[in-house]
């Protein structure tokens, strides 16, 4: 185990014992033992209160071999509930091993701690015939913001998984910083229609779409990394090569000096704009929102007309045989 | 004048001389000849467009001595407006001399540009009794946060004055800094019914407020800092002693790193939020807004019972003679 120390003589709350982390905006230091069931605690809590799902849900983890992925799917486990992850080859591998890395550590994950643990894979290339890098060289958006390619690829695959295997929820393992700095480029740009959708669970309100739940939301990006640290998750640490100088990186930089000098201000931030939403602030842009049409190759939900952005990406290629249930992987 | 340079080979967009200034978020470049009529001409462009006011309007400038609000008071006088100016003394002085050094810079630009000008002048101490300094300490909300303290003396005597002297609008100097550093605060804390109500123009819609615009609103602090000196304008370099580490400070320092990543990423967040405005964002917060009630000792509009918190600031003493025109120095 990792020998941390919150500083100075701080004692758990729970049981007086040295602490290993300072929650400063909680006013709370506390042990690594407490710490990691105090994860968990909060993670059922916030499930309740946001109404997110139930014991009866069947829930598909989309896990990358990050910290925070492998960390929600964990903790949901522990928590009982019926989780299984999926994961997504992207490729990102010459002279990078992005990839291969990170399915080395979600191996490692389910041998350590899950082995009853269902992982569905599937491979970017082997069905579509070109990895992200590759479809991102295609289009100038791709060669600008690969990010963005990566992106929508990764929620039409999750999407079409879990309609596919039946999944009611989709569960990812965004934290608050990643919810904040993405609030923040929203609201940046005054973007009514996105600010309007952000939430931590959205619906499955158009056909085709799963209900979308995240629930590690409440926690700040450390204390992720502090839980799986403490917890002896082994992750992929990088940030993909493809992310550097992405502006949610920036994003995130910039909250962290604000949350620096003022602690709790980055989760005010966003547990203040859920308020204002439950207020109604958004209604507006939401009663605004267009009507989503069926992509005519693929049948996913699309605000665009014809082909989704997805569908768009290949070249207009017939689409390979739908739910190539060979390549996915089942533990 | 002050040598300037915008730096490698940049030419004036609008004679090609060697330009003094890049405003990197329009991609043009002036020399100083052209900058200085940019100002004052994109300030009557915006006076048209937001309806600030008119050529018959009387208007109240208040001054403390810094660059904004001894610039919009040049431009104002330079575009023909019949523009009058009010100072506050705050008596911000004991090892400091901040006061005494801005009354300083006000006399010198008057004798400097506009002898004819008219300044009234108000001194905090002589009519009520105490400084900012001396007022601030008497309560825990001034020991902890004086610029809270001085806004709210200044906003009372702003209004206070202008309505007994007639005057139809106040003007103020904000930037664009300015502004985009409140929205960020307010924004950082969806805090409606302030969002409801930041505009650039306020209309008197209370009896006994005057209507209050920010003409430089579209400006950014680094363009009104050249005009200043690029103008010649004397000003109080320094922020008020008691500024220092104040959270706007730390904003604007914030949107500038954004702005330095992304030139326009300021202005963009302020124009866009007026637009989300107009759009009716925030229709909601201002319904529900409160109606004012008039404060028992001094009249003006206030969201208490009873006394409004300027008059609450002076320990129920009875107030003053009202609007001690003695003190108002015309000149």
């Amino acid at each position: 185990m990792v020998r941390w120390s919150a500083g100075g003589d701080m004692k758990c709350r729970k049981c007086n014992k040295p602490a290993v982390i300072n929650l400063r905006q909680h006013k709370m230091a506390l042990c690594a033992a407490h710490f990691l069931d105090w994860i968990p605690d909060q993670t059922q809590r916030f499930i309740k209160k946001y109404q997110m799902f139930t014991p009866h849900d069947k829930i598909l983890v989309a896990v990358s071999g990050g910290k925070d992925s492998l960390s929600v799917w964990d903790i949901l486990l522990r928590l009982g509930y019926q989780a299984d992850a999926l994961t997504i080859q992207l490729g990102i591998d010459e002279g990078l091993n992005y990839s291969v890395e990170s399915h080395r550590c979600i191996e490692k994950h389910i041998r350590d701690f899950h082995p009853q643990a269902v992982l569905h894979t599937i491979d970017v290339k082997e069905i579509y015939g070109a990895s992200i890098p590759e479809v991102a060289l295609r289009s100038t958006r791709g060669r600008d913001k690969p990010c963005s390619v990566c992106g929508l690829v990764k929620r039409h695959e999750m999407n079409r998984i879990a309609h596919e295997l039946g999944y009611q929820v989709l569960v990812t393992g965004h934290n608050l910083d990643d919810e904040a700095a993405v609030l923040w480029g929203n609201t940046l740009n005054w973007q009514m229609q996105y600010l309007a959708r952000q939430a931590p669970v959205l619906p499955a309100d158009q056909p085709g779409l799963a209900r979308k739940v995240k629930p590690l939301f409440r926690f700040y990006e450390r204390e992720m990394a502090a839980y799986a640290l403490l917890r002896g998750i082994d992750y992929i640490y990088d940030e993909c090569p493809f992310a550097a100088g992405a502006t949610s990186l920036q994003y995130k930089e910039l909250l962290n000096q604000l949350e620096a000098n003022s602690p709790g201000a980055k989760m005010q931030f966003y547990v203040r704009f859920l308020q204002a939403k439950e207020k109604g602030l958004f209604n507006l842009a939401d009663e605004e929102a267009q009507t989503l049409n069926e992509c005519e190759r693929c049948g996913q939900p699309t605000s665009a007309q014809g082909l989704c952005a997805f569908c768009r990406l290949w070249n207009n290629d017939p689409l390979p045989e739908i739910i190539p249930l060979e390549v996915i992987e089942e533990r």
